[in-house]
């Protein structure tokens, strides 16, 4: 039986999520109210139905899935709640288990089931590459939605906040390590040696000039997008007693490329010295 | 000319590249006073002249050779120009640029020519496995003493401590790399879903499960040594702007392991429980 779900909001992620669910004959709804353009043309392209309000996607939803920045999660769960939504209440985003507690908290003040979720990969588009971890009680339900669409689900059994834990984990490697490189190009140039470490790269680490040289160029338009999933993963490491520093030097670092985000293709020589200039 | 070389002091590296100078017909001295056993056997393989005393090797030698742990390079250039040494002093160890310029005027004090160095590799032992970076206006007459030896030099021209930043930047990744590895898998076992992630890495991160076990049973051993050395990582990149924090926080999980240095063979979960439990 189809359910119906609400989509808060179809970003470029959420949006071939909503789509993902569409393909297994579920109704997928969201509501423009306050959305962007950019949003709305997703939306229409992924066929999902445009409801307008969020209080009408409430009140509608079977299920409602948030994929949303990881600092407007809390706030968009304790909205939800608010207009009493006792279903299902997937929080996919990129959070530590502490705000995935306080994210529960909230909607289960309601009367809703929450399910944790985290999603590794790109927007869904194309078969094996994204995958959703769901944990919790009703992780089945969620992970039913999706049986043969294009995005992938597995459920882990390690706690009911395992899928947050683990994108915490996987991210704190893939956006931590990308920031240590920012960090160490921006030093080399910073202290006139970027040659010689180059040069000395291709003899004995011959993948970090191509690397490097990619996340140099592509933060820009990303790194707006990072700092409050980097200050999520530091929490993270500190709320298990092992240090956030990693993360919080992450957070520095994407902070000052934020105001680059709309930047038609800064250099590799622009994007290093928005690292080392915003002392 | 061979010329006499005083070498402070014969670690693994030191030694090695006190065999590289033997190798070119030099005399390279040492002193043995209050070092361990293990560095005068090494000596001994190596061929090393022990002249017992500290002052009688400066007082002996055309150049003075500095290759120590990072926290003890400055104490030791304040002895060597105490004795009144003007010849050629290289720093070799891995120090900051800051740290350099500290270690270049106690020397010059004296009358010492100050040469810049730093050492990429592990001890000098085959052919193309262990280069020396050089800076200053002697590097050359440094350069020279190693031609055709196993140990290659590189003179870099971007600064008279560009050989000290040079080997920052390049520990930095491998040794911040290291460490934001160690945490990972620490948190990951901390909050039960090392399956999952090893499972996941295996899908989009193939060369990770690997190079991390690897890791973690490698650094017991090391770890005490890398605790200096991310403490001057961390100064290199806070005295151009950047930020620190990713060594600050190497240097606490190497220092949660430096009880380790002795232990035999301690296992994967030895390894991550010292992480977590040294809170």
């Amino acid at each position: 039986m189809g359910k119906t779900i609400g989509l808060l909001h179809p970003g470029a992620m959420g949006s071939s999520i909503g789509a993902a669910a569409r393909s297994r004959g579920h109704r997928v709804i969201w509501a423009s109210e306050g959305r962007s353009r950019q949003t709305v043309e997703r939306a229409d392209d992924d066929d999902l139905h445009d409801v307008t309000s969020l209080e009408v996607l409430v009140r509608s939803s079977d299920i409602v899935l948030s994929i949303c920045p990881p600092g407007a999660a809390f706030e968009l769960a304790t909205t939800v709640a608010s207009f009493g939504f006792d279903g299902l209440y997937l929080d996919a985003n990129a959070i530590s288990p502490l705000t995935a507690q306080r994210v529960a908290a909230a909607v289960r003040s309601a009367g809703a089931t929450y399910i944790d979720g985290g999603i590794v990969g790109p927007p869904a588009r194309e078969v094996g590459s994204t995958r959703l971890y769901l944990a919790g009680e009703a992780a089945a339900e969620i992970a039913a939605l999706f049986n043969g669409s294009l995005l992938e689900s597995f459920i882990l059994e390690s706690g009911e906040f395992a899928a947050s834990a683990l994108k915490m984990a996987y991210a704190s490697w893939t956006k931590g390590s990308a920031a240590l490189l920012l960090n160490i190009r921006a030093l080399a140039l910073a202290e006139g040696i970027e040659d010689a470490l180059l040069a000395e790269w291709r003899i004995s680490q011959p993948a970090l000039e191509e690397r490097s040289n990619q996340i140099v160029l592509g933060s820009p338009a990303k790194a707006w997008r990072f700092t409050g999933e980097m200050n999520e993963i530091a929490l993270t490491f500190e709320s298990a007693d092992l240090p956030g520093g990693f993360h919080r030097a992450a957070r520095e670092l994407y902070g000052r490329l934020s105001h680059l985000k709309d930047a038609e293709d800064p250099t590799f020589n622009e994007v290093i010295e928005a690292l080392i200039e915003a002392r």
